[in-house]
This record gives C-alpha cells, structure tokens and sequence, in this order.
C-alpha cells in the first residue's frame, strides 16, 4: 500500500518522531499534522521527548505529547531511522494489529514498519510531508508551510549542502508563497545565540591548534563556570573550525561538570570521522560523529588528537599531499 | 535612456567595480562582463583594487585589470554606491564625453551617474545584471551563471537576508538550472577560510564587549600582525556577533597599517546602521553597512560604540523596552 492510501483510509492517526529531536522532526511532525486534521483526520502529535525550547518558533508546537491513548487506525514515525529511535512512546505489542507505516529520509533506515517508505533521495523528512500533502491533495497554510520549511532549512543547513537541487528550490519558493518566512526560520535557526555562547565560543577559540590537517579546540569546566555557560553543547563550533582550509578533521571538547569530556568531530568530505567516534564508544555520520570519554581533559584531548591524525582517511590524504 | 539601450549602441564598454570589491562587486562585474562578450562587445573589466585571492573560484577573476585604456563608448560603474568607491581607474577628466552609467542596488547611492539605475530592490548588484542579460536577451551559461549566482549569495548572507522573495529564489533555481552549484557558491563563500582568519576571529572576540544592545570587538594592527593576517576584511566576524540574542547593532573594527581604522557594522531588522555609516563617512544598507575613519583605534572604537548607541532605531528600541 502506498503511503497515500494508508492516511486516506485511516481516521485515527498516530505520528512519532524521533527521540532527541532536531528541526525537521518536529517540523515534519507539526507540518504533517496540521494538514491531516484541516482534512478532518484525528491527528496526535507525539515525540518520547520533550521539543527542544527553541522549537517554540513553530505553531502547534505546545501539541506534541509525551503519552498517548489509542485506539488507532495507523502509526506512522517520522524521522526515525530505527525502532529505538521512536522510543517507548511506541507499545509494539499493545498496538501489533495497528500498521506502522515508517517514513524517514536517512540512508541507514532499518526498515522496521509494516510499510516503509525510506527515501534518501529527499533532504529531509520535511520535504517527503510535503510530497506527501500534495499527494493527497491536502491544501498548505502559512503554519503548515511554516513547519515544513523549517524541516527542509534545518537539514540542509541552510540550504548549504550539496543535495540542494533547482527542484527543492521549487519547493522552498513554493512553501514562501504559502506564508512560510525563509528569513524568520533561517534567523530562529543559524542567526540567534545567547551572548553567552559567544563568550564560550572565544574561550574555545583561545585553544584552537592546527597540525597534519587535524584543528582543534577546547572548553574546560573552570572556563564553562566562569562565563556562565553551563551545558556542554557549543553547537556550530566544530563546523566553524573544519571551515579552516587547511583542516580535513576537526574536533571540539567540552569539561563536563562531572570530568567526563564530550566530543564533538567533523569531516570534509571524502573524510570520516565516524570510525573514529566508534572505536572511542560514540557514533555517527561519516562528516559529524561525536562521543563522550573519560577525562582528564588533557589526556582526553591528546587521545582524540592522536586518534584524528592516524585515522584511515586522514592516513590516505597524508600521503596523497 | 535605459541601461539596455545604452549597452545597445556601445560596443567598447569599460566595466568598473568598486574598491575594496566583495562577491557581489566581483560576481556582478564578471558575470555582466561575459555575458557582454558573449554578444560580440569589446568589454573592459576593471577594479581599482586587485581582486582578492578568495574570488579565484569565479571563471575569468583573472581577466579583471587595474588600469585600462580607451577609448570607450560607454563606461559603468557596478556596485558602486559614490565615485570616491569607483577608485582612481575612473578618469572623469579625460572620459568627460563618454557616458557613465551607474547601475547600483545601495540606498545610500549619490546618484553620480551622467545615467543611474539605482535600485535597491534588488538583493545584489548581480541581481541587477542578471535582469540586464534578459533585457537585453543575452543567454546564460554554467559561468555567467556562477558567477552572478556568487553575487547573489554573498550578499545575501546566503540566502538568509529577508529581501529573499520567491522572485528571488526563482531567479536563483535559474541560475542553478544555467549550471552554477549552489553547494559550491555557498562552500566557498561561507565554508572556508584561511586558518589565519579563525586566529583573527580569536583575537578580535577576545575583545568583545555587549552593552545596550551594541555589541562590538576590534582587531589591532600589532594583534594582525602577530597572527599574519595582513587584510583589514573579517568576512563574517560582524555578522557573528548580531547573532548574540541580547543585541541589535554589531561593530568590528579593525587598525589598518596606515594607522585608519576599518568599520564593519550590522543591524538585526529593523534596527537600521546605515545612518551612523553615511555619517562617518561611510555607506551600505540599513542592515549592513561600513566606514573607514581616523585613528587611533581607542578613540575610533569610541566613536563608533557612541554613535551606534545613539542611533535613532537603538534609541527608539530601548524607549520600547
């Protein structure tokens, strides 16, 4: 069965996105749930966790729920590329006689649902809600619009990677039609941070050092406490410092309160850093990965450092120089 | 008479950017500049400043000259917002019978033109030219395209800049259509830069300061020494810094090697600095705008912190606070 045919013969419908969500889950979520209830369906919008504050720009986002009651026709996640990314806000065997229908866009989906439309062709989950509204005739307001592009902003960076193509641009321009602001959504996304993360931002940088195509910078507690920044995310830093022409790899680490070090790593392509993330107990994409290691912060930097500069890719550019 | 008409009945045509030349200037006047020779014109591209290392991605950078000869039938100026940015390559004296025509998108435009197509409707001076080619009916190819694509992107921050109209991005999907990567337009614009050039970010935030929703920080001569960064230009630094929540108005200033200092100003809509520019002498767009003034650097930053503070949109802000 087509996707399609599935919402048109369902009246009770269940969404789930992701665990830990980004823009387009809760973009994909919200946009795709908007629409089916302006068509009369029964919609609830669920995610196993709570929607990231800074979310808040999107309509409707005070809908999402953390627990939900059936009965229901159909079960569709959003986003989720595995079974344990749905999280337990999924009862498999409570709902065994209701199909799940999996959407997602990432390459290494398991294929977990009933049905399971898995398409890596589109940039975001986002952009497979809106193929899908059209294809059921469902009409775009400006909150829908607004959602979607959020999605399809967040996923490609702002329309920075490379899978941007003229047909997206279509989609984009369409949904800006629609009332969707392209300015609103890029400033809420790439264009706000609090004073304070520059400031954790310039105590970073102080550190940064580049050698064998490897850059990198840190962030100790003591630091962290004495500007007041106090998590341990310093997102956009890490893709600041492989902007370094002479990087391939970079990497960022952050004191935890507790001493334990977070890691942050990036790759230009065709580099990797996903094996290295692995084999140091973390995960990831080959261009972002990332993981958490013991400190102290001086042993845990040399290590990853070490790590970066003889790994394999970094090994074959080394000699290719 | 109108720009085409003009470009019409020339067939010697010296093409002139302004000093200093960002994407935009360089984009425009290259990509204006082909599709010219194109249709058989004897066209001169001209800068009085030399092109900028980083602009080497664009086909033809090297065409561009810093001195020319006629005699020509038509000169225009791209970009070029007063004739003191025109630079010393216009020789007003001795080309007093040949029409100069002054095609520009900046508000602050003089207007200094025997003809003027001053338009700040447009994004970028590319935009401008690109209208220009279809006026005239002159074929895009992979080059132009990129070229004036460039434009386009840089000045608008990518994309992210709210004069992005689906016009514009219609206009966009052509040009990517025509052959120009947007992934590469945007890499190369916003995801590379000297390691030198993040030394310099490092330097200059160290002096960040926020107050009253003016946040600035300046870079010394002696400090650009120290970390080899020879250019006075910090793409991006003052654009960073708008992004803190807390403020409204950004300001880099930088100490050139003659002692003057280098202003870089940014406003979040619809906070406006292109008042505080023009009075400094400067000029640029309500959210974007520049100066250079006297040192030394102490009393410019002064100055320049001063004059932000005061400004008429700052004042009325914080009245409204």
């Amino acid at each position: 069965m087509t996707p399609e045919s599935l919402f048109r013969s369902a009246n009770r419908i269940l969404l789930i996105t992701h665990i830990a969500p980004d823009g387009d889950a809760i973009g994909g979520l919200l946009g795709l749930g908007k629409a089916l209830r302006a068509a009369g369906k029964q919609v609830t919008l669920s995610c196993s966790d709570p929607a990231p504050l800074r979310f808040a720009y999107l309509p409707g986002c005070a809908d999402i729920v953390r627990q939900v009651t059936g009965p229901f026709d159909l079960i569709a996640s959003l986003d989720c590329s595995d079974l344990r990314r749905v999280g337990p806000i999924y009862r498999a065997d409570e709902w065994r006689d209701v199909p799940l229908l999996n959407i997602d866009h990432h390459v290494t989906n398991t294929r977990f649902g009933a049905h399971n439309w898995v398409a890596p062709e589109y940039v975001a989950t986002s952009e497979m809600a809106l193929d899908l509204c059209d294809r059921l005739g469902l009409p775009l307001d400006a909150d829908i619009a607004t959602c979607l592009l959020y999605g399809i902003i967040g996923d490609t960076l702002g329309l920075r990677t490379d899978n941007v193509t003229p047909a997206l641009m279509s989609k984009v321009m369409r949904l800006m039609q629609a009332g969707a602001s392209l300015a609103g959504i890029m400033d809420q996304l790439f264009g706000r941070r609090p004073f304070n993360l520059l400031r954790a931002w310039e105590r970073t940088l102080a550190t940064m050092r580049l050698e064998e195509g490897v850059v990198w910078a840190f962030l100790t507690r003591q630091a962290r406490q004495e500007i007041g920044w106090s998590i341990t995310d310093l997102p956009g830093l890490s893709n600041f410092l492989l902007s370094a022409e002479e990087a391939n790899l970079s990497a960022v680490l952050v004191e935890k309160d507790d001493g334990q070090v977070e890691v942050s790593m990036r790759a230009r392509p065709p580099h990797d850093v996903s094996g290295v993330a692995l084999a140091l107990g973390g995960g990831g994409h080959p261009q972002a990965a990332g993981c958490t290691i013991d400190g102290p912060l001086n042993v845990a930097v040399e290590q990853v450092v070490a790590s970066l500069k003889k790994s394999p890719s970094q090994q074959t550019y080394n000699l290719a120089d």
